[in-house]
């Protein structure tokens, strides 16, 4: 019997053999994948939820990609406070309409009434317009492009970890331009931002498009998102980019004089991503046995465990095993040496597994003998024995090729899940028989878009920017349509 | 007349000439320099100011060298939830007394009238509690070390920018331990780390100490902070860490079993510093010209300004200048190339200054022909030619020299500012004409504390862990005392 045969003894993965399968019940297994595997917890406040420390290191390296690019792209962050006066959301009447049905309000500050309740933020427009309105008097303080990393409050009444939750962690951009030209580059700058980060770090495949009217943000012109296919094959919105246009401007009255020597309003635009993409994570890659964690927001890439059975065998296998972790270091990679001594090769194993830890490094007797370890990839379970004065190329390889074999095996599966439709009634057995997106002539009519939704429990998840369908019938009332849209049922 | 003298041509500076000096009034110089360098500015709900870029960009600087730290020291980063049920908060006698008063209340959730008020959290010491009760089960289980990067709420009636807000950012830990040795280990040892952080990052010498009982943390068996004094002679406690003992461990059960089977209550520790650390970086560095920042958290550390006066200049000169700035890039300084047509060269010098870039790198036609820049120092103006070649050894060696010397400086004036008292008489007459540290024995009664702080508006700001003064008299009552304890006006 070789050491990693011997590892699947009695005892191990107890706990994964209560992980309930994909296939019997998605949402629960999405639940329970996320409290085993210390995601999150469910907090005594409704609607709300504790990161724990293992899911906040995925969003901590999720952050670091994204706040990069964001740098890279001319901005800068700062901090906008929490509150935001009544009168203030009130301003932008579609915001106010959009948003104050799902506020939290302060009403009161120590023995204090308050006078004028506050509103925790559930995004910021309203405030960071004030300020702007202060900041921006020429055109030489054009472009103002600023980021938040913040937390912000939705009073929901259904939630669901990650995916909706009363408070939630994101990062908004909020950026104020001479010109309308500028605003409508920058809402799709960062809707690219948003595409190469979420494909690149997270692997998930996602496609660009504009939202309907009916699915913009309260106060845009525009809302651009992109959207990706989860495992279940439900799609949800993973990020979203808008063009203000001057709306806001208007009525926080931010202006600038022009080189023309005219005063002027503003173009804006906002932009967010959030926790939620935790949620994506889990549930684009997840299987049977638990979390994937791409390679490149994995916090442990690669977790070596030594085996041994005899006492006389210890020394020399712990001794190699943090060699091997202390070379991989070097080289760069995020390596956990799991030397805990209560627990068995096989517990371990099921553990990393569950927690999606891309690559297994085993490390027996006969390891050490033949000065190799044992790779085994979290997605596809190959093995591959690697030599230790190789393991610190190959093992970055194998990490790369795990990164790639994720996104493809995601695209794959969110192309084959993708479907014509040319009727609301083929568009209605899909849905019903294999959910995943629908590619459908849409009119542009929001009565339509209403009696599909109706019919089939599927909303326009976008209008795609790179649809090449051509004209045709829409797909509900059969009148032109210039082009197909995306259906999907969706969180 | 040389490339350098130029600079100071008419137009320059006209916004720092409206800078009050130190002298004459220390406090409106801060909120001055606070705003013009950009900073922060007031926000419009009461107490809460905005963190502009400039000023967040220091913050990140800071919070990623603090992180650094807390996770060299094996703790890890998680999340909790904004809100705090009331009944939580309530829970730790002492420690709802310490914060109800100043506390917002969330009472409106949406159309809904809340059942059970929410806190906003002053402090997350009730909603960990109860998570850790959830998680915490085994003796295997600890040490739980977990700290969180977040916003909190604390209702104050009087406010001042960084120093005092209604809403500020910080980093809390929370750990919880086996023993009350090992609680007790890991309080000093976060103390040590935020010594070493702000020593060292942020040039800011200070005493690590006890709190009196009355100055403790709501809820602590022990309080210990680190003490700095400020540039106008007032103290500014920089940190704390308490040790809670099992005070929270009891109300919110968090027990484990230990591996002798009995049942134990934890020993905790909880620990932060906010950004109130950036009001200390103002007031300890700043001059009547502006703001110095430490080279190791300025978010511009090297600022190059080309020099031309004829547009036959103009291309050599900012060649070069681009050349300089790439070289250092490459060197890890973070350089700033201040191109910008529409200001002169001495008006760039003045907003520089006045926020604190740590060396200014001025290039001249001349400069040009003699292969050089002209390096002044932010701190002590001291001007030197440095040669191209030799230009990413020396910038980085001058940046270490002004981040040691700006420590120096702050200790020299602190030990300048430090005197001893034997008689209330004397600390009254010392901080009435001088301000600064007074050291001077204390019995340890909260009366004689009490009396000092009436007669000399003078606080204990800590008893020193490093004092060796030996036994003497309490500088109140004359009765015998173990140990001189620092006096001082406080922020």
């Amino acid at each position: 019997m070789s050491d990693h045969e011997a590892t699947t003894a009695p005892g191990a993965g107890d706990f994964v053999q209560d992980l309930t399968d994909q296939t019997d019940d998605f949402s629960r297994w999405y639940g329970e994948v996320v409290q085993k595997a210390q995601l999150a917890d469910y907090a005594p406040v409704r609607g709300c939820m504790v990161i724990r420390p293992y899911g906040f290191a995925i969003w901590e390296l999720m952050q670091a990609a994204l706040d990069r690019r964001i740098k890279e792209t001319g901005h800068q962050n700062a901090y906008f406070p929490l509150f935001i006066p009544e009168a203030f959301l009130a301003k932008e009447a579609e915001h106010v309409q959009g948003f104050a049905p799902q506020v939290a309000w302060v009403t009161q500050g120590g023995d204090e009434r308050l006078q004028e309740r506050l509103v925790v933020r559930p995004t910021s427009e309203a405030i960071i317009c004030h300020m702007y309105s202060r900041w921006i008097d020429s055109h030489r303080d054009l472009p103002v492009l600023i980021n938040q990393w913040a937390n912000v409050v939705r009073w929901e009444k259904v939630t669901r970890m990650f995916l909706r939750t009363t408070e939630f962690l994101w990062q908004e951009g909020h950026t104020a331009h001479a010109t309308a030209e500028e605003a409508e580059d920058e809402t799709l700058r960062m809707l690219e931002v948003y595409r190469d980060f979420i494909e690149t770090e997270l692997a998930i495949p996602v496609i660009k498009g504009r939202k309907t009217d009916q699915e913009k943000f309260a106060g845009a012109v525009r809302t651009y998102a992109v959207e990706a296919l989860m495992g279940d094959g439900k799609g949800l919105q993973a990020g979203t980019s808008h063009n203000l246009g001057q709306h806001f401007a208007k009525v926080f009255d931010i202006t600038f004089q022009d080189a023309d020597g005219a005063r002027k309003h503003v173009w804006q635009t906002s932009w967010g991503v959030t926790t939620r993409l935790m949620g994506a994570l889990v549930m684009v890659h997840g299987d049977d046995s638990g979390l994937k964690i791409p390679p490149r927001v994995a916090p442990v890439q690669a977790v070596v465990i030594p085996i041994y059975r005899k006492e006389t065998e210890r020394a020399a296998v712990l001794e190699a095993a943090r060699q091997a972790a202390s070379n991989l270091r070097s080289a760069g990679v995020r390596v956990y040496l799991d030397d805990r001594d209560q627990y068995t090769p096989g517990w371990k194993y099921n553990e990393h597994e569950l927690r999606g830890v891309p690559l297994r490094l085993e490390l027996g007797p006969r390891d050490v003998a033949s000065r190799q370890v044992v790779a085994v990839r979290r997605d596809v379970r190959a093995k591959e024995a690697v030599a230790w004065d190789y393991l610190a190329v190959r093992v970055p390889q194998l990490l790369q090729e795990i990164q790639q074999d994720l996104f493809q095996r995601a695209l794959d599966f969110r192309e084959r899940s993708t479907r014509v439709a040319e009727t609301l009634e083929q568009m209605e057995l899909i849905l019903g028989e294999h959910r995943g997106f629908v590619r459908a002539h849409w009119c542009g009519k929001t009565s339509c878009e209403d009696e599909a939704k109706a019919r089939c429990s599927a909303t326009i998840r976008c209008i795609p920017l790179d649809d090449h369908s051509g004209p045709g019938k829409c797909v509900v009332c059969g009148e032109p349509a210039e082009t197909r849209v995306v259906f999907a049922k969706a969180y």
